[in-house]
């Protein structure tokens, strides 16, 4: 099952998402020209197809090996590691202090969906130090940045984050983890997290760990969390990996896919209590967290991306191939002749490309937001803030719905583990729930992002879509014309949705929430016809080869799948009486 | 993860099926009390729950071992089978000639869908027999009948399918499997079958396969199979096993789920034949496989219904315990009481009782065909017809569906296989793909099911459903006539998308093929509809205990599922010119 990086695809969706303009003299991305960014996806891409790809499939297979606190990876992933380092693309989207190389977010997306389509399993451990040398960025003191940033930022020392507990998942007040203050301005830690990606492994001299804990006069709840750094190693006075420190991996996790990566059981202090030094300043923990997570989840919906795209690859490949039944000519016909496997096809190609053009429409907001000022960088932040929750939920929803999609494709194949298109979906399958499942992604965006700035960002978002719509209506051409009539049904939905959800009394009431989830959607089929469509537009008039692509599946993304917005609408709007009724029902024992 | 069999919702299922009055003296089912009915279903969940549930999970864990032709299956599983054929569970829905004890097809289904909850992998071994046993029945003459069918009726001697060939998955026109005639009125089978489930274990003394093969005279394509019965034993004189045939188990496959099952190679004839006798008569295999496979589709459709059931009742157990964030009280609240919990648990509940609901009418129509006469057992006939691609491919879509929501409210815990959850989707996973794939499924229904007497099958299925609107509509109750709009909507879309179908000039023609997948989800949608809708009205008025229940699962149906039935209708009618579209690019070697 090999694997090709789509870089035209690539390129296309970090120009529509940036603006043609944004790649030229003066513009946003000026330090970056569209020759560089397409040199740069082309070694991302040889390095994921040659370096990553092909241990996916080991990793799934051989998985990791756990004995007495030492986690060993597959063959072959220790040297892909020092590849990795060695390459310089931990350091890609990392600012220039410390060794980083600060690129774009938009390209770093690029990369990231490359990585992940490639070997998720690998993939996640960069993913999560990413997270960890942003709130170290931010929140850190000069000194612990200046012992720990190069070595996180190079890759060497691979970073974690520890938040969960066995009685603290999604909701993080109950975190028991305990920290007492040494005297010395460090910390001991004591306790014990769980779902620990890359907790503990072989693949590099030393792990820091970031971590959640409490101090023992801590407020309750939440607001009393603080964060802290401990490294497996503490570095000695040459800045090398010196003493071990008071922390262990106890065990990993039998899961469903992913099974290249450890998921591990961390304990710390069993003997004395693990070194440990504040992030940020106490009792704060939670705003560095959130540093942490929100990068998280867009990389995450990346993955979605990434996965998607691998399914789609494999599947068509695969239809190209397989013959079953007759074709016009009487002749076994390879199954991509037949509509229905057409249709499963296009349902994959156009929900990839519209996660992917929302995922980096998200990145291209969050450098607007870091290089413009003024108004313009809090309208890009809070566009950022609206569209991460779309990009984490709706691009691992269609990662699962694409990868099950390529299992069907591929007929009783599909079902056979050496095919590799199962362990697409089984790698898949965590996306929709890590780094906040997207039940959370879908309550955040009813209950805050929509309410940002008093709503401007939605209609903001909404004004967006309608300029889309109308270049397409004003093109002189009956296939965008139609285009524009499904795309304009979809967004009227969403605005009808958008006002219902805004104007419930209690924000956090059971109605808006009853909808959160079908809004999600609702807001992505809006959001993903109108990228798709513009974007065909835009591509036909350039002449780009891949024009005729373009508009095949914006097209069908707008006659097969966009159609579903009035009934979402319907179920916001209408649906939330009987979610009501059914929760009295079943919280008081009926089933 | 205990299963309970619920049986009052399969009684309820099974009277809304064939009608409160069947049961009674002179009804369809006069043999059959509701008593004997309850005691039955009562009896399979004491076994199902006690002995076939908890080897679930160890099948899974354990897998089957392949080691020179053998396959030894997981702890227990032999001890197990033997218990199912002494309690002639095997024998439950078999005409009583040869031992059967020919109970009605819908309490047989009601049994089926009890086994493929607690044990999908157990219970795929006798009903791949059920099909075989029915061929026998119709197809095999006396002398065959005796020498087997008492034992693969019994259990004794499960039966295996083997269809399908490495060339040859769904399109059996290119089966290769040679059959000679020895000239003493059996034949020699030579060739290799792949994917044939159970084709050898140690769970019984003997092993019964039928086998599609194709004599040297043969014309060309699927005129030119016959079906064959090859022993692995052959019996002796006292009709004991006997000499050792020639087919053996060269291989197993690696799966994504139902572990449990050995799926296995099966090379016929490669020490000089395996002794095999014909089953029907020569180059009429196809029409004897069709009977084997009827009755299969049916059962796997069963089979989603019964992954779904158990995929509901674990994440509801679950959602009950699990606290995450903070109830009105303040206090850490179950996730049952989060609405966005409870909507994917009303999502898995609706569309278990929708698809349970579709099952069981379509049994009930095959028992009104073989009990009934005439005009009445023809129309029975081309509604079983008509409703068992639904049955199959709705159901097992479903499947898939709700396994996959489990997953999503057991969060993390829902990606580590100890949880169990992760297992139903992977079991899952192969319904939509095995028996005839969904979308062929689909194409079955818009190609030669919707045309049966000209269509007069889905007009009469219209009908009824409009009935069943006519009694909501009537019921002077608001709940009831909201839902009568709701359920409407969706039968009036059913209908224009039939319309549509049924005008197009090629009943194979893209247009029609295009459109089937979502023809089929449609038209499930508005049986699925109707059927809980007016089955919520006769257990409010009946006083039944769990009509609120109902009432709730069937308005969460309406308003929140069913709305999605006019996208639907216009991916169906506008849809297919940009599958058409997809087609040629992709075909032609776009990507």
């Amino acid at each position: 099952m090999p694997y090709r990086a789509p870089i035209d695809d690539l390129l296309f969706a970090m120009r529509r998402a940036a603006g043609e303009a944004a790649f030229a003299p003066g513009g946003l991305y000026a330090d970056l020209d569209a020759a560089t960014a397409a040199a740069t996806l082309e070694e991302a891409a040889k390095f994921a197809e040659n370096a990553l790809a092909p241990l996916d499939h080991v990793g799934d297979r051989d998985g990791v090996n756990f004995s007495v606190g030492t986690v060993t990876t597959a063959p072959g992933w220790r040297e892909a590691y020092s590849l990795w380092v060695e390459g310089g693309w931990n350091a890609l989207s990392a600012p220039p202090g410390h060794g980083g190389m600060g690129l774009p977010l938009l390209l770093a997306a690029a990369c990231t969906e490359i990585w992940n389509a490639a070997n998720i399993s690998f993939a996640l451990c960069p993913l999560l130090g990413q997270g960890a040398i942003e709130a170290m960025e931010i929140h850190a003191s000069e000194a612990l940045k200046s012992a720990y940033l190069p070595k996180m930022i190079s890759g060497e020392w691979p970073a974690t984050m520890n938040l969960t507990e066995p009685q603290a998942g999604s909701d993080l007040a109950h975190l028991r983890t305990r920290a007492e203050r040494a005297g010395d301005g460090s910390y001991r830690l004591f306790g014990q997290k769980i779902f620990i990606t890359y907790g503990e492994h072989d693949l590099s001299e030393n792990i820091i760990h970031l971590v959640l804990a409490r101090l023992p006069d801590a407020p309750a709840g939440t607001r009393g969390i603080s964060l802290f750094l401990a490294p497996k190693f503490l570095p000695g006075p040459d800045g090398r990996p010196g003493a071990r420190n008071d922390v262990r991996c106890v065990g990993i996790e039998r899961k469903l896919g992913i099974h290249g990566s450890p998921t591990c059981t961390m304990s710390y202090g069993d003997t004395g209590g693990a070194i440990a030094f504040l992030v940020g300043r106490e009792n704060e923990g939670l705003a560095c967290m959130f540093a942490m997570m929100n990068n998280a989840r867009l990389s995450v919906g990346l993955q979605g991306v990434g996965l998607a795209e691998r399914a789609t690859q494999t599947a068509l490949a695969y239809a190209r191939e397989r013959r079953q039944g007759r074709g016009p000519s009487g002749d076994p016909a390879p199954i991509v002749e037949h509509p229905d496997v057409v249709r499963m096809l296009l349902t994959m190609k156009a929900q990839t490309a519209a996660a992917r053009g929302i995922c980096y429409l998200t990145a291209a907001s969050l450098d607007r937001a870091r290089r413009l000022e003024g108004a313009q960088a809090q309208a890009a932040q809070e566009r950022a803030g609206l569209l991460t929750p779309l990009a984490k939920a709706y691009s691992t929803d269609i990662g699962c719905e694409v990868a099950s999609l390529g299992i069907q494709i591929h007929g009783g194949m599909g079902f056979i583990e050496e095919t590799g298109a199962a362990q697409l979906l089984r790698d898949a399958r965590i996306t929709p729930i890590y780094e906040g499942t997207n039940g959370i992604q879908a309550i955040d965006l009813v209950t805050r992002k929509l309410r940002l700035s008093k709503g401007a960002a939605v209609w903001r978002e909404i004004d967006d879509m309608r300029d889309d719509i109308d270049a397409m209506a004003a093109s002189n051409d009956a296939l965008f014309v139609a285009m524009s009539r499904r795309a304009a049904a979809a967004v009227d939905a969403f605005e009808r949705a958008t006002d219902f959800l805004s104007a419930t009394p209690d924000p956090r009431g059971p109605e808006t929430l009853a909808g959160a989830t079908p809004y999600l959607r609702l807001f992505a089929l809006a959001r993903g016809v109108t990228l798709l469509g513009a974007g065909a537009l835009a591509a036909r008039r350039a002449g780009d080869t891949a024009a005729q692509n373009r508009i095949v599946t914006a097209r069908f993304f707008a006659d097969n799948l966009a159609v579903a917005a009035e009934g979402l609408e319907r179920a916001i709007i209408d649906g939330g009486d009987s979610v009501g009724a059914g929760l009295a029902l079943l919280s008081s024992g009926g089933d």
